[in-house]
């Protein structure tokens, strides 16, 4: 279907496909086949199909879970040559790219319309659209703009038989059915291929504020983004750090802070737009009902960048200080305090020697939860079970995968499985796309 | 299960569940059942299953497409009295809801904490959420907040068998597999019934700034839109309307227009915030590569009434003059204009003496296209055709139901209708859901 040259068996060449980059999920797969098109897509599925292969979807391998490895010698199917990027759109700001796209190849085609993906992530060097969609992919503007089901104005999948579903025409009012894009984004690979999308963009903002603002606790920081929230021009970003964090932070990175060290709580919030948003900045925060105790403004690239970068290096801080246990939780607005203060005592009492590291979106809820100093598996079931407790979920942009389905059950009521299970077999009969993850 | 006061089987109680509002669809049902909770809800649908009765789920029966009628003698099931509304979620600026609160009730229960549902329409006073999810409403807002798909941060339904999917915390980010709300929503109730939603909720602007731009086409209309859409205060609605919609208007009304009668397209654009933005408003259109050839601007309650109701007064000043048949459908920005141009031919190639009226939600694409004169069907299926020659959708945010189940598979491929098929089969092996509508 895809030519000699294009079905990998040499294990020196297949390995690469076999394992993820934490190290953490290896498998072995006797072929890595790698179309170029749709058409040879679906020739291939239709070839596994016929003779019951399983298959793995794989992207760019930047998943955090496991969920692209050939754990049982899975067929592996390699995405990214189908890297096409259409023209930019600018009348409807959208663009249509393969699967196989890096999310930097289309940021690099449409910034020089004044257009990007309003996800963006670390990996985008490697990551492609097409896993960002099977995961649907959150990162840092998901508060502004939502998550990768929001970016999605079309889609082109390949059903387990061979069968194309695409619809690209990009309209954003289109009741004819159901709608394939967000059924398929965060499926994981499970339901379908994709091997097109068609993507919305977003206007690139010409300037940027950022505010790093202190506050005594992080019942406070949550207040003020729920009045943040009702200010006209909206926030781009809502990140939390608390001061152990950021004393990792300012120790690997030998820096003083700008802001004192002692805060309960540190709330770094951006804004964007075609001018200096300073003013309008200073006064939301000004009109906040409680006021934070200190604060720190940034508008120019050098000192935003000082800011962010505050935020940003926990995680190699953290990698630093050792290697960590990294839980991506999502939970209410309410339940986020609660949830803060109880998770080192819960951690302590199974891996007394821990060190719990809070970091986050917390626009979004999502805090990822950062364990140094733990040896089993017992700390992430205390974590996840905390979470649950405070009617969270387990995973927030990360995905199930292979790494969290053993919680999947404690999330996800038994109907709820079932529901999935039944549109599976569905789509997918024989179950030979990506049977190791989810359910 | 529901008490006897709650089967209603009395033909002159039953007739208004029977026949949807514009008197368009007319059928019969033996019974009339109305839950107030899930339970019962669930308890209906088990008993429905285990006799094989198929079901129609009804809201407010505001509906345009004849999807909650029952046309073959099905069970009504009224989802009215679950009308439940909890206290809002400030801090998540959520509420959760019954699927039979009204629109209306909503909105008043929210507006007090300055939040509000982003979709709003006219049947606001009957139409139920529940409904309107079913049938992923849209209206005017869309190009700012999206259509109901993008309000729903949690859902609970009911399946086929009775067994309730239930996840209603209203996190954004929850990647635990396949997300309900997305694909319940717009699913016209062949999947499930919705018993309640967890929405987000908007800011209510303090202030809002209308302006009409007159354009000497559409061309121009559609690239000042684009334009517009990169302006830092989003655009709250983007519509169109046409000189002669403007003349019927006028007349209807006995009024002057602020703006002369013959340009070649209008647009109204609205923008909100918490202050006066008519300054940034003037300078984003002096910006537009190509300047509008006039311009109205108000700031004014009652004088941004006065612009609005020139577009909003296009239904009742159409209905003044003859019985309309009204066509809404959606199509990719570039091929609006050349659909505008050549919609009329086409028209009057099979139906001589009509008119065609356009106006709509461009930022959308959207247009609602209203055939005055016009005695059969083929107006309709000749107005559909060309829309799908244009790459463009044969339901916008109306739906399909019953009035536009005969043009679907000229606009969904075979592969995309299997699916929605397997999707059902998987979820309602019997089909008793709504089984008049959509495939």
């Amino acid at each position: 279907v895809v030519g000699d040259d294009h079905v990998l068996t040499d294990p020196d060449l297949t390995a690469q496909y076999a394992r993820d980059w934490t190290g953490r999920f290896r498998g072995s797969t006797p072929v890595v086949v790698r179309p170029a098109s749709t058409d040879q897509t679906a020739g291939i599925l239709r070839v596994c199909s016929a003779a019951g292969a399983a298959v793995v979807p794989q992207g760019g391998n930047t998943g955090l879970v496991g969920g692209g490895v050939p754990l049982a010698g899975e067929v592996v199917l390699s995405m990214r040559r189908l890297a096409w990027i259409d023209p930019v759109d600018r009348l409807a700001a959208q663009v249509s790219v393969g699967a196989g796209a890096t999310l930097e190849a289309v940021q690099a085609h449409a910034r020089p319309h004044g257009l990007e993906v309003a996800v963006d992530l670390a990996a985008r060097g490697s990551a492609t659209i097409g896993g960002m969609v099977a995961t649907n992919a959150g990162g840092l503007r998901v508060i502004r703009h939502g998550d990768m089901r929001a970016q999605l104005a079309g889609i082109e999948a390949v059903l387990a038989d061979g069968s194309v579903l695409r619809r690209m025409h990009g309209l954003v009012k289109d009741n004819t059915g159901l709608h394939f894009p967000s059924l398929l984004c965060g499926s994981e690979g499970t339901l379908a291929v994709v091997t097109a999308v068609r993507l919305k963009l977003v206007s690139v903002d010409a300037e940027q504020t950022v505010a790093l603002l202190c506050f005594a606790s992080l019942v406070e920081a949550v207040a003020a983004v729920a009045e943040l929230r009702a200010w006209p021009v909206p926030l781009d970003a809502a990140e939390v750090f608390f001061a152990d964090g950021l004393a990792l932070v300012t120790r690997h990175l030998d820096i003083e802070p700008p802001v004192p060290r002692d805060a309960g709580a540190y709330l770094l919030i951006a804004c964007g737009g075609r001018s200096d948003l300073s003013t309008e900045l200073a006064a939301a925060v000004a009109h906040l009902s409680c006021a934070p105790m200190d604060i720190a403004v940034a508008t120019e690239p050098r000192s935003r960048a000082e800011l962010w970068r505050l935020r940003e290096a926990h995680t190699e801080a953290i990698n630093a200080a050792g290697v960590p246990h990294k839980l991506d939780v999502a939970l209410p607005a309410a339940a986020l305090a609660p949830f803060a203060d109880t998770v080192r005592t819960r951690v302590t009492a199974v891996e007394p020697g821990a060190q719990v590291i809070l970091f986050g979106h917390l626009g979004d809820g999502n805090l990822h939860v950062n364990v140094l100093g733990a040896e089993g598996d017992d700390v992430d079931d205390a974590v996840l079970r905390l979470v649950l407790e405070h009617g969270g979920s387990i995973s927030a942009e990360h995905g199930i995968g292979v790494a969290k389905k053993q919680w999947l059950e404690l999330d996800r009521s038994a109907e709820e499985l079932e529901a999935f299970r039944a549109i599976k077999r569905a789509l997918d009969p024989q179950g030979i796309l990506n049977p190791n993850v989810l359910v």
